[in-house]
């Protein structure tokens, strides 16, 4: 009957249809009536729905890393392109972590020829090191990401989203379903700037799905697949919970630093970022927090459940979640409206009309290494070889009132204070305070908060004491010795080239 | 300290600061850092936001209609225009109604000269229809809205958006606040694609207002102003809910025909839009749907709150709600998570991605006028004057599997049964059946649904017979005449002129 109702419907014209005048479309040429048919959008298999997507060789393809680690929809994508013959592709995922290793053969082939991420680490971050693009890796933050997309250097022609669900138009969230990764916040910005937009889905809900964090407007292909990835290994890598003494004692000293800066007031802001001694923070805050009674107006992350559980404490009014790191918070996100989803260009784009990170009174960074004037490394190991993130680092230092960073002054015998970073990722300028379990730095710039720390009995010492002490324990580092390629271009958050990293010898 | 603790950092710059690289700048020279000192976008006054706006002479200014009759902002924002001097404007908001006939004397004084609306009543329509304005309106759709914002005929310069509640930063929504509206979804459009966006704030919401219809991503500037609209005043005009008898009887059959179309399965879908008989098809069906244990998987508004008790029941699994018609609803759509807002984008755009009213299985549409075929008047009354709005009933009819359309045979003795439709709105190929107080008509086109109704022993008639019997009774309508000046286009939904409205003698 349905069939029936449409088809003598649409044979059924017996006035001029709207189709027949000429005028719209004589002056709006690119502008066509849309396949309105129920169903349309389904694709059979990621074959057809990259056919339909009309990729081409030399192309740009986005994804997003919400999975991180567990995350089975790069490799999926770009294994099916290396079957279907695709060569010279750009990847631009919003990041990059171990489990993507499996690109190098891909990357070896010419199927992937550039990249656009804010990090690699494992295989891949060794082998790029090494030299295996033909062109640097560009190494951006997640506002920056928006930024290079805003500028339109970085065209996004197809995005593969892997989503836990979406309906047959196409709206998706990452709350429901069983590969629940709680919030798209990277993945929103994929949908509202790729030219064509195809979701992976792993389950297909019926229409509508809700909520909508991706919209049925923003998406033009679906395909189901067996998996989109694995959440439990979301909450590994950089997102691991700390019983460190060591790291407790860092974090214990970053939420001293917090109470005392002057920014803890009443209806203050905060962002604890991933990093073990940074998620640590928020426990040790909480104590202080009830103790005085100082609630947060509202929190930034990367959501743990420990802020979540904050939260439902009222000890935090809201909180922006752009991506979720545990299974707590994913369940948070899911039910409770005052844990709101936000996009990565609402997070932290420096171009656009208004980016949470601006509006931060404190930011807990962990760090790779710190140097002397307080310019941060997040990106590559002591080796000079990637093995991290740039991620909202940058993005958060500058916008926040106040960035404290946090590192143990030696990793496994080599100091993270040094004279100057391998790679600077954040300007030194926009960091305020570093914390480590030996003493708190605080960067000449801000004296105020100096005299504060100093009031409070913080245990204070300067960044070169704190170097010289790495270094007395740990011998001076001999310089990295580099080739003269460069391997990598670190991109500032206004895209602007902040420094390069460069081939490692061997 | 927090001024201090800006001020120091922004002073001590050590190493070349990103700002110093030049190669963004020089390479997308479009884009620069912008303010990011908190409070950057609110505005003492509407004048400083009109300044601040960059708005010029000659310039679109955009507004929504979810205050419907009680808006506040469009006549506010306009005499504030006239004050600065502002001339030659094209105003484009989502509609009109009774209380804009304050525009007149600012069209006659040439402040503004064009206007985009979906409709026009009162005063203004009476105007217009003699000859106001000395462009013809543009009259489209709420779908065909979208489309002429993307095929660039209407370029929104500066939107004002009275919102209930925003945040400094912009996140705003209709649902918090004294003059709650509900869905803001008409704002979403403006939000989205206007270069610069004003919101008219009733109320200041602490960071981070939630829910965030309107996106602090989306805003430039912020005023906040006594009053944005009375949303006592929105359930007046089209969405009254009725108790008279002959616009129950129509309400009745229509729910008949619902039942009996053959789309009426567990899982279907409808809207039963604005019009007292429309409205109160919701009743009526509900009857049938509880004693059938038929449930819809979901239902589309324009949305009442009788719409929300039947998904509050079991009855519907979810609302897509682009406008809120009552306090009920309202109410609903706030605490209600699957209760969905959705912009007037994906609701209705035929050159969108994918638009709800494509999957609709049955609508039900009030009319003026429906002609001998099907063609359907919903703007100019029997006298040619424009008495109304296009809505999203050719948006709606074009979608559904079936559109029902409902009309006393009679309005306080003028036929709505007639031979040729003054002003062509809705082409009734896209209509399947119109349901009189007398009788229901099938459209010869739809045979299947004629035998299901006669089956069914639905008081079936021919478009003529109804048409004669109204003529009988009324005497046969006097065709109205025009004089040769078009004072309103009427734009289908994919901007082609599907008729115009002529100026009316006197």
């Amino acid at each position: 009957m349905t069939t029936a109702l449409h088809a003598s419907r649409t044979d059924a014209i017996t006035w001029p249809t709207p189709e027949s005048f000429t005028t719209w479309d004589a002056r709006t040429p690119h502008l066509r009536r849309l396949d309105t048919k129920r169903g349309r959008k389904m694709c059979s298999s990621l074959e057809e729905a990259i056919r339909r997507s009309g990729l081409t060789d030399g192309a740009t393809i986005g994804f997003h890393h919400a999975f991180r680690d567990g995350d089975r929809v790069v490799l999926t994508v770009v294994e099916q392109l290396s079957r279907m013959g695709f060569r010279e592709l750009t990847l631009a995922s919003s990041s990059l972590s171990d489990v993507h290793s499996g690109l190098i053969p891909f990357i070896r082939q010419g199927v992937v020829r550039r990249i656009f991420t804010s990090g690699a680490r494992g295989e891949l971050g060794e082998a790029i090191s090494h030299g295996l693009l033909d062109e640097p890796v560009q190494l951006h933050s997640h506002g920056g990401r928006c930024a290079l997309i805003q500028s339109g250097e970085l065209h996004l022609d197809v995005s593969f989203l892997g989503v836990p669900t979406a309906d047959e138009l196409g709206n998706a969230n990452g709350v429901s379903g069983n590969a629940r990764c709680g919030s798209l916040g990277y993945a929103m910005v994929d949908a509202d700037n790729a030219d064509c937009v195809v979701l992976l889905a792993e389950q297909i809900a019926p229409y509508p799905n809700s909520p909508a964090s991706i919209r049925q407007d923003q998406v033009d292909l679906i395909v189901q697949v067996p998996t989109v990835g694995d959440p439990a290994k979301i909450g590994t890598g950089a997102i691991r919970v700390t019983t460190n003494p060591r790291e407790l004692l860092i974090a214990r000293h970053a939420a001293d630093v917090m109470v005392n800066s002057g920014l803890f007031t009443d209806g203050f802001s905060f962002q604890t970022g991933s990093g073990a001694s940074a998620i640590a923070v928020t426990a040790f805050l909480r104590d202080h927090m009830r103790r005085t009674h100082t609630a947060a107006r509202w929190a930034l992350g990367g959501v743990t459940g420990n802020l979540a559980e904050l939260q439902n404490e009222g000890l935090i009014g809201r909180i922006a979640d752009t991506q979720t790191f545990d299974t707590r918070a994913i369940e948070d996100l899911r039910g409770n409206p005052d844990h709101m989803e936000i996009s990565a260009e609402q997070y932290a784009n420096p171009f656009g009309k208004g980016a949470c990170v601006d509006e931060l009174d404190m930011v807990i960074l962990s760090v790779l290494e710190v140097d002397l004037d307080f310019n941060v490394n997040v990106l590559t190991g002591s080796d000079g070889i990637l093995r991290g993130a740039i991620g909202g680092h940058p993005d958060t230092a500058a916008g926040a009132q106040l960035a404290i960073v946090v590192a143990p002054l030696l990793r496994t015998r080599i100091p993270t204070v040094v004279e100057r970073v391998i790679t600077r990722v954040t300007p030194g300028a926009n960091v305020g305070v570093l914390v480590t379990d030996v003493g708190v730095a605080v960067n000449p710039a801000y004296p105020d908060l100096l005299e504060r720390l100093r009031e409070a009995r913080i245990p204070l010492a300067s960044i070169e004491e704190l170097c010289e002490r790495a270094s007395a324990i740990a011998g001076r580092p001999e310089p990295v010795e580099f080739r003269d390629d460069v391997v990598g271009i670190v991109r500032y958050r206004d895209g602007s080239e902040i420094d390069t990293v460069r081939r490692v010898i061997g």
